[in-house]
């Protein structure tokens, strides 16, 4: 049994099946989490990450929700503060993309042990 | 290099990047997304799913914190409630283990565009 992981070197982490985080990392990882622990975040993260050319504006968002420009912005104001997307400005407007980095790193972190150790 | 991650295919969902959540997906993973987004449910998370055997009574995770008996118990209900961990009395004890379909599952939802497309 190996228990080599399939994981991107540079970004990642350790499994939490695998060794318990220390409370420095807890803290930093906790507040990606809680980025994510908000259901309008969570379908805007998806919202960008899956849109055509994997960006996109406000103004591909807000059609999607019942909320003002102003609590889109907000919303996308706490992704980009804990990591999880980037903004660039072209324009009138800011194209938002889903950090892979980020992502890699939780989707690692949260690995069940049997992908760990398969 | 190969950035393809494991994915459980019977128990999982569709990586975030592939396709929009729905509203009420994205009520029901926020929910578990926000249980481990606080650094003490994190690392409680990450000692139960780290310790031998892969479970873990409250004797074992409360020397870790400097927080009382009913505090760590709160914060176990709430992972328990969120699917996270699972939890079997056996004597005193109840051992609490990380659940690995839970787990797999906010796992894919978080694989980035290159894992997903590799």
């Amino acid at each position: 049994m190996s228990n080599q992981l399939p994981i991107v070197d540079d970004v990642c982490c350790t499994p939490l099946v695998r060794e318990p985080l220390t409370e420095p990392q807890a803290v930093e990882l906790a507040r990606m989490f809680k980025a994510v622990g908000d259901p309008v975040r969570l379908r805007l993260l998806s919202l960008i990450g899956s849109h055509d050319g994997g960006e996109a504006c406000v103004c591909d968002l807000i059609g999607a929700f019942d909320l003002t420009g102003p609590t889109i912005s907000h919303h996308l104001k706490v992704l980009r503060e804990s990591g999880l997307i980037t903004g660039e400005r072209r324009g009138t407007w800011i194209y938002y993309r889903a950090e892979p980095d980020t992502l890699a790193r939780l989707s690692t972190l949260l690995q069940p042990a049997a992908a760990v150790t398969a």
